[in-house]
């Protein structure tokens, strides 16, 4: 087992003695997944987006996860308040550049995140960490472009790592996490997860969780990320081919019962 | 096999080659659900409601859905830009008056959104149909009031259908289609479906889906709706009478195995 | 059977016969369950929370249930509109400060609503009520805080349905209901319901629910309680450890199936 593996199955059953309370300003289709993988993975979720509160809320928190997946003017300040509360008290910020590219809006509110506030870990599909590298893509909705493929992942991801100085983890049929420096491949996951909403999202989050239990960022970014991929291979194991209905029910139960050794036994990662 | 039922089953298998991009201002209460059926059919959900992007998401997006379940200022005045811009893009509009005749501004807007934006179909329960067209109706909440059923669904079909020139879509314990001539009615569905939240707005989705994946709305319209049927039959086959948690799960999984050979095999459709 | 199980065995049938309409001013988080477990119980779910049709939905519902946990400044004008609508109508109103305690804006929030609101039925957990009732409390997020075990629930409970002349709702390990006087200790539930996002807030509809179905609030405040305890056990018998995933589904499963002999066979309640 090499360290990284070794790292994460240790992180993840920190996490569940920890319990650490992340604060999510998200999106309204996939947040009740999101809080539902929280607390499966062993963290405690909280949501607040009203400008009056969400600083408050982040400074009781371990962590901050951004999406921006249903922004919309008033949580975008919210977004921004937050962030920078978070990072006055050390507070790790994951962010989710949720269908950057797809709008005006999505564009430069992710410049907007990225110019103002400091973030630990940036999780998104190629399309999306491409936009916010400013290279060349197009974006179709929220689901990562074919046109993308031309795009190398690993180089995008150790790009954005170096400009935005912050883990980057790119997700897609082989997912891609960079500090800039190293990269880690993970092969985990199964075709399935891409017919359900907010696969992304819940990624997201789990790294968020892994991020409000250590220091350690680029292991976080890969347990949250590895976690999901796990989930998916077992729930997929689990149901088969009934239906995305019963592949949603068992991502969740798979993640309840995640821990150390299962991670260990599973991963499949490769490190460059 | 009558030559509807050849064309909706012809318009499933395209649809999941089609991927169409569908844009959903809709309600917080079943936006998961919705995401989620719209993956299932083979659809790709997108979610926007700030003005700043709502006519941007419309634009790259095959159809745009229109459901009033949780409307408020903001987003009513998202509903009206999008509608525009789809209008002007030759996109089509599927429109769900959740709720019209339940309150005054449900009503007042309904009557904004017919009278602004060009509707491709119009799905609802008959309470809330009837309502669009001034017919007397009364309304409890968001189900169809059982007072409505002296109002003749057929004949509220198409006289709405001609006064809106759309498709006009009633679905109840026989689901009626019309355009103002032809008129289909589709007995498949099972009581369980109005036990569980949202199997409307994700008839109205699935609706979008066909459209934005054909040109003859009134055969999307028959497929969207025939689609949730036989998913609630399958579902029920399969669950029986374990709960409304575990049917609704069953209705996802049916939805995403359904294809043109399970739709000609099932669909209980009669034209008039 | 006691004369409480008695009564609660009674109200859920007739609940089922009366199909109260309940008004939810509600979270994005886990509106989607709240929906869904009121449909479960027998009642009809609507959520508006706009200003221009909040109190028009209001008076035509059996119930308003009020439950703050992604409170924004315009939905917290909307709460308090309705709450004293539904005063002026006589309609019961449920109210669960989610996260009281935990910033700022929920402790005004509170405060507001329980000042010009006079609420039937006051539900939360240990933390959240205590803080309604000024007494001294550390509130880590959404959950209650192991801190506040010092309070005595029964004691707490007694003090708060006093100070507002309401019934006061303490769920935990062991369920607390009082009216100031009178006190019921209910020891039905499963720890697996803390992993679960949403299961206070599916309590808080279901104690909704039987309000609507009821002028006895204090009954109502047992049965749906009960109910939630109830459903818990019946779902971890049936699910084991499967994992959280299944155990959701398997909960509104059990309610959809739940009557007055489930709960008279199975209630654990105490009296004082």
């Amino acid at each position: 087992m090499n360290l990284i593996t070794n790292s994460v199955s240790k992180q993840i059953n920190e996490l569940r003695n920890n319990v650490p309370l992340v604060h999510n300003i998200t999106n309204y289709v996939t947040v009740n997944d999101v809080a539902n993988v929280l607390l499966a993975i062993g963290a405690s979720p909280i949501m607040a987006d009203d400008i009056d509160e969400t600083a408050d809320i982040t400074a009781i928190s371990s962590a901050l996860v951004i999406n921006i997946g249903t922004l919309n003017k008033r949580t975008i300040s919210s977004m921004v308040v937050s962030g920078k509360k978070a990072n006055e008290l050390g507070i790790p910020v994951v962010f989710d550049p949720v269908g950057a590219g797809a709008s005006k809006l999505r564009n430069e509110t992710t410049k907007e995140i990225l110019s103002q506030v400091k973030i630990a870990i940036l999780r998104g599909n190629l399309s999306e960490i491409s936009f916010a590298a400013g290279l060349e893509v197009s974006t179709k909705g929220v689901d990562s472009s074919e046109a993308d493929e031309k795009n190398d992942s690993v180089a995008v991801a150790k790009v954005v790592a170096k400009k935005f100085d912050c883990v980057v983890a790119i997700t897609g049929a082989v997912d891609i996490i960079s500090d800039g420096e190293r990269v880690v491949k993970i092969s985990n996951g199964h075709k399935m997860l891409s017919k359900v909403t907010g696969t992304g999202c819940m990624t997201t989050a789990l790294v968020g969780a892994f991020a409000g239990s250590c220091n350690d960022y680029f292991t976080a970014a890969v347990g949250g990320v590895a976690s999901m991929g796990i989930a998916g291979e077992i729930a997929f194991e689990k149901v088969g081919d009934l239906g995305t209905g019963s592949f949603r029910v068992a991502i969740i139960d798979a993640l309840s019962k995640l821990d150390g050794n299962i991670i260990s036994e599973r991963v499949k990662l490769d490190e460059e």
